[in-house]
């Protein structure tokens, strides 16, 4: 735990200028790593880059190896010759999700292209072109000054886009070699207003299905319409039971373990910028889910939803047929907030399901649990801190995404703070054709790493 | 009016020694029939069918012609040499459903084959084997007496598979040339356990579709959850009020028009053989939706019912995705009881949507009205009696169907009374692969034709 945090000195402005000076070689270079695919639902790529990870891990000074999961491999980088200092660990990750639709690209996702300031390529904002710069970082520093501020493990993990299936089995099996302070993502993007951001949580989530089958076969509405069940009306009635008209779970006792949002969460969660007219003109919407006195980020970073991912029966084609169908099913997810847990909501889930509607098969898909640093963390005002430095101006703080990321591994099963530090642009296109980061953003990114392990360095309690 | 039957006198017995000495003709002579495709659906054979018909109707003596609508012609056959006597309208169809999938039938479906007494083709069962019955009952007496008991228009759709779109202004436009006392139509299965049927009504429809799009693309879960809203959840939500767990329609004002059932539909209805386990059993259910007090006949004849025929929205493939979606439909249809209109119900659904959930659009589909004539009808009786004559046992007497069939272009349009009885076995697999009409129910159809002949000859009020 840091005392107070001095001022930043001259070692990190000589690091800044070499930073600076190097701006293009550094965008060369980081053209170079995206032009390896590292595909991990499509197993494309995932060992090669690993293996260059490693090397340039190790080029640049760091011990480095890939160690084994039950999927693709973890790279794991370290600098721990400062006995007594700190240590920070970042994570990112090196796979890349598909890049189709191809045709929708403007030039090949593996042939990183520069248009208007920006670098064009899959993985360029996710996440690649943001590890990278933290890479950039501690090279910098060790070129500069011959050694870090403080001591590194860097995680980059190959299975993020298919769901990180094995990083918590990997974290919790490798406790010991990834002792640290805190911990930093740099993932994600920052405002659109081009404000830098840092986040203190993520919503967890429970995944499951509901699927009904009442008749062996589908039957005609007329000769059987009033006296065979429906599974679509099944689904309705029950679904029914789950959420009241206001948008509120009603489902029993899901709610116990929820830990409400202190003062200074609230606090930070109204001094966000909230444009809800532009939001809507963007997503083409005439109103937005907002019950009076649920303002929206409270809704998004403090409350569980129920959403209905998918609902499929009988017939969907053109016009009408006169059926009544045999079977349905409904795909939904629960975003979870501290401290619900993955187990006792998908519990709660299937005894609702068992007392309203015994005839539907309750299936669980797993999920990942919450994570939410308190807001008063030191480390917080350490990343506070060399954003500022970095970028002369100062984050939006986030108590909570309304997404889901697999914090909880370092929060829960490591038990320390651990924050997301986004570099890319919001337009970056991630998951999406002509997925970007601009320079200036990459660039910022490469100084804020830098500036994060000179604060981490100065901390020294 | 029939003031009274008189018995059956030898004239209809030599009709049926005509009838049973010709059974393996006739049998021949259906197969040649059903051998020729006429699929509506996909215009395949109209014209060359209607056109075979009208020329057999020409060689067994009756007048005939194809008269055009805005889709498929219609046929019409007439014998009407008896001034003074009366008429009965018979109809039928003589379009079939397309044959697909062609890989499960045993035999193909436009080459006839005899196994096991029935006959297996397109067709056979639904519904050219049953006109086909009724044209060979009038060629008999005509070949046996050299005229007919009584006057008789055939009037063969050949529109039937594809919802009968023409049906309703035909028989307006041509109201004169339709006069009859009361129609009859051979269509449909009899009753599972070979028990000739005979039916005073069917019940109506009338098809909707409810269409949502809120954003103008699908959004993330995690990002958006809790604030953008879920098309399926208005859906979920919106249908939820049509409807209670009971199963009974909450749509304000839908059941006014209805005319409850008489005494002696009740009785005729309690009447009716009823197996509930074993209907369970034949569709794999372990339950019926039978609410205390509304047994199985009551509401598959006289409620409405509201089935929902298809909804679809959001992720359908396998595993989770977490997205919310932006739009979602649910096709519907409500099956209509005396004197429920299309017209009505829709303005009330409708005015149901506008109410609950106005950002739903609702696009009507249409119907057809409901029809029942009352069971103290003397045609109801004298149809009995001819069912009684030629198969030697009484039928089940059915108040109504609850399929729907277009009688009300009868009932209302033309305003007599119009009855169903089916020729075909219960299990004829019509639009199905394999479909079949066993040679005993053909050979029964052709000789109750004839009793209904003699039956309607001998009522000479």
């Amino acid at each position: 735990m840091p005392s107070e945090i001095p001022a930043a000195g001259a070692a990190l402005g000589a690091v800044f200028r070499h930073i600076d000076a190097e701006k293009d070689d550094f965008l060369r270079r980081v053209m170079d790593y995206v032009r390896h695919p590292s595909i991990s639902a499509q197993n494309v790529g995932i060992t090669e880059v690993a293996r260059l990870l490693v090397g340039m891990l190790r080029e640049i000074g760091l011990e480095a190896e890939t160690l084994p999961t039950d999927g693709h491999p973890i790279v794991l980088g370290r600098w721990q010759k400062k006995p007594g200092a700190p240590t920070v660990l970042l994570y990112g990750h090196y796979d890349v999700q598909p890049p189709d639709p191809l045709e929708a690209w403007l030039s090949p996702p593996f042939e990183p292209t520069i248009r208007d300031g920006r670098i064009y390529a899959r993985g360029i904002g996710d996440n690649k072109g943001q590890h990278f710069a933290q890479l950039l970082a501690i090279e910098s520093h060790l070129k500069v000054h011959g050694e870090l501020p403080c001591n590194v493990i860097f995680l980059l993990e190959g299975e993020e886009e298919v769901g990180s299936p094995h990083i918590a089995d990997f974290v919790a099996a490798h406790r010991d070699r990834l002792k640290a302070d805190f911990v930093v993502t740099a993932d994600g993007p920052i405002h659109e207003s081009g404000t830098p951001t840092m986040t203190y949580g993520v919503r967890g989530i429970a995944s499951f299905e509901l699927r009904v089958k009442h008749a062996s076969r589908d039957v005609h509405s007329g000769n059987f319409g009033g006296v065979v069940p429906n599974p679509i009306w099944t689904l309705v009635q029950l679904l029914a039971t789950m959420k009241d008209a206001s948008g509120e779970i009603t489902i029993d006792g899901l709610h116990d373990a929820i830990v409400p949002p202190t003062e200074l969460e609230l606090a930070a969660a109204a001094r966000l910028p909230l444009d809800l007219d532009a939001t809507k003109a963007k997503l083409g919407l005439t109103r937005l889910d907002l019950p009076p006195g649920r303002p929206y980020y409270d809704r998004l970073m403090f409350h569980p939803t129920l959403t209905i991912n998918g609902l499929h029966g009988g017939y969907g084609g053109p016009g009408m047929k006169t059926v009544l169908p045999c079977e349905a099913f409904a795909k939904c997810d629960i975003r979870l907030v501290e401290a619900m847990t993955v187990e006792d909501v998908l519990g709660k889930v299937e005894a609702h399901v068992r007392r309203y509607a015994p005839e539907v098969e309750f299936v669980p898909f797993g999920g990942m649990l919450p994570s939410r640093v308190p807001m008063a963390s030191p480390y917080g005002a350490l990343i506070r801190s060399a954003i500022e430095l970095a970028q002369g101006r100062s984050p939006l703080e986030y108590p909570s995404m309304g997404g889901s990321l697999p914090d909880y591994v370092f929060t829960k099963i490591l038990g320390v703070p651990a924050f997301v530090v986004p570099y890319a642009n919001a337009d970056e296109a991630n998951h999406a054709p002509n997925e970007n980061m601009k320079i200036d953003c990459f660039h910022n990114g490469i100084r804020t790493g830098a500036a994060l392990l000179d604060r981490v360095g100065a901390i020294r309690g």
